[in-house]
């Protein structure tokens, strides 16, 4: 392997998988798929705008290892995480013989990597995937794990797998060409990571005192870390990374979705978080303020747009699957750097927190 | 439990399950799931025909152990099985509430077990299930083992998971309604099990040497010892469950679904296979005969409609995922009550198989 990549494994037995982090791994993706044995058909599912900008380079590094590749587009955008865009997807694999012998290269963003992944756990009852994610929060988060989905109108990602990658190959040069907000929305998953796992992050990140490919390599190390001890998250310990996303998918959904990226209302759900950890588990003040200082220094959110309400808000938190059973579960933070889940929270602690955001 | 209920276990480790024999089960469904450790909501999915017949019986018994129950209706019939019909499924399950604490009672035939499986082992990234099959076919074969499927244009069951239920309630009295040719197809894989396990089970067939019961739980128990031994058809045994089904699903598809019942495909299917078998791998002729007896006891076709011909069936069976890597494999027996795959059969046989059947 070439000395400018880095791996970091992700150890669950037979499912474990290396997670590559360089530059320029678009181009290498066939000589690794070919290492670690596949062969046959390359499905390629990607976006307009990613297919634009990588898709020859992805077909030659391919057809390169002999694979037989063919190219599948997806509409870019939340609404493609649908039934519909998943069947689409699956008789246009059908249309090109793609069988139980080939696998799925998922090249682009969150929704690309939920989709695709979320295909290949069902087309023939599973074959494999290959994340090739091309956007910060991807990069840092949402490919790493294994967790796929799609959303119903009742919610994001209700219907979904889990069903790990056989490896996820993070290009670092492919996050050169995101728009500045795209850029600054993954962000918001990393200073999340500094709340729940490596305070120091939150202060390398606001000081600038960091590189781009160590960042996104530790960061993965941190979700593997997590994927590792609760893969299915059924013991609590990957609900963790949730903390600001209980809030922030409300927001995300009252806003209605592509109103705000992702990240922007995790953003805001983790400045509500802090104000609400500070009331009720004693998180110091001047630790609210240095979470909010690295949100700033992103160009994130840190006050609710105007035309949300807050009741809007907690009607679509309760209806999220995270409180399906009734109970409030909820991630919070007494020291920056350390989480663990809190289940005495009230109604009323979650609104004093979205208060606390409100302009 | 009940002396006229007889238990089969399906062991697969964390995934075991219990698939209970007996009649009224459908009014002891509610103190089973309640014994199980199921609570909570339970998410009843049955078709308009079925629900008539036991739609109140199951929610009393549901209601009694202090269950809530919503009940969800899908149309009859194979389109059925269909992404559109999932994703309906799947809003109607949001909208009732059904979340992660819940489960869902898949009752009545095949579609319905697989649809309401598929929808429950992708909802909230998996729910349990717990089968309550109402015709022969499922009862003594296609709700046990955790295939759950879909279908794409392109074929049959080409979308879908493993997911085990956590339990199968197969009530015998539910057969009493099938009509005629209904109750006729499961018997199709009743005489599958007797080519490939249990020759007895032919003779006992022909004769009018069994009951329900007794038979309902023998077939339960060989489906069973099948998915033990290769639960995702990794190793190739769950794979002799196959016989007749390779050219079975080729008629099936050839002739329009709806056209031919499944078990009315699969005759003709072991027909043809009986008799490559024959040329191939010396099938005795009277063993054929045996089996074409059988089949003929129950009044499933033993030669092909007219207007079906055979390039149109080989085109589908080569279209079939079985065939998705281009090698044959076939089940072939030379020897009723025994089975194996061949690797070494040419497009030429099947044709041969085909041709043996027409009329």
């Amino acid at each position: 392997m070439d000395p400018l990549i880095q791996t970091v494994s992700l150890n669950l037995g037979p499912r474990s998988y290396p997670i590559y982090v360089g530059n320029g791994l678009v181009d290498q993706a066939g000589r690794i798929c070919s290492d670690l044995g596949l062969k046959g058909r390359v499905a390629v599912v990607t976006d307009r705008n990613v297919g634009t900008l990588y898709g020859d380079r992805i077909a030659t590094t391919f057809e390169n290892e002999g694979f037989t590749v063919s190219n599948h587009l997806v509409e870019a955008g939340e609404p493609s995480k649908s039934f519909k865009a998943a069947a689409e997807l699956c008789e246009d694999l059908a249309r090109h013989g793609v069988n139980r012998q080939s696998f799925v290269a998922a090249l682009g963003g969150g929704v690309i990597g939920d989709l695709a992944g979320f295909v290949a756990s069902i087309y023939y009852r599973g074959i494999p995937v290959v994340q090739i994610p091309t956007t910060v929060m991807a990069q840092v988060d949402s490919s790493i794990g294994g967790k796929t989905a799609i959303n119903l109108s009742a919610g994001k990602n209700l219907v979904g797998t889990f069903h790990q990658p056989v490896a996820v190959l993070a290009d670092t040069q492919t996050l050169s060409t995101l728009g500045k907000r795209e850029w600054n929305e993954g962000f918001a998953e990393v200073i999340k990571y500094g709340v729940i796992r490596e305070r120091a992050l939150l202060s390398e990140l606001r000081e600038g005192n960091w590189n781009l490919h160590d960042l996104v390599r530790r960061c993965a190390a941190i979700k593997a870390s997590f994927v590792e001890q609760d893969e299915k998250e059924l013991t609590g310990s990957r609900a963790l990374l949730n903390f600001g996303h209980t809030l922030g998918h409300g927001i995300e959904a009252a806003a209605g979705y592509g109103t705000l990226l992702h990240g922007e209302a995790v953003a805001l759900g983790m400045v509500a978080a802090a104000h609400l950890c500070a009331k009720r588990v004693a998180l110091p003040q001047e630790e609210v303020q240095e979470l909010v200082s690295a949100i700033k220094h992103f160009d994130l959110p840190t006050v609710l747009p105007r035309q949300l309400s807050r009741s809007d808000i907690l009607m679509k938190v309760f209806a999220d699957k995270k409180f399906a059973d009734g109970k409030i579960r909820f991630v919070v933070t007494n020291r920056l750097g350390e989480a663990r889940v809190a289940h005495d929270l009230t109604a009323e602690d979650l609104e004093f927190g979205l208060r606390s955001i409100e302009s």
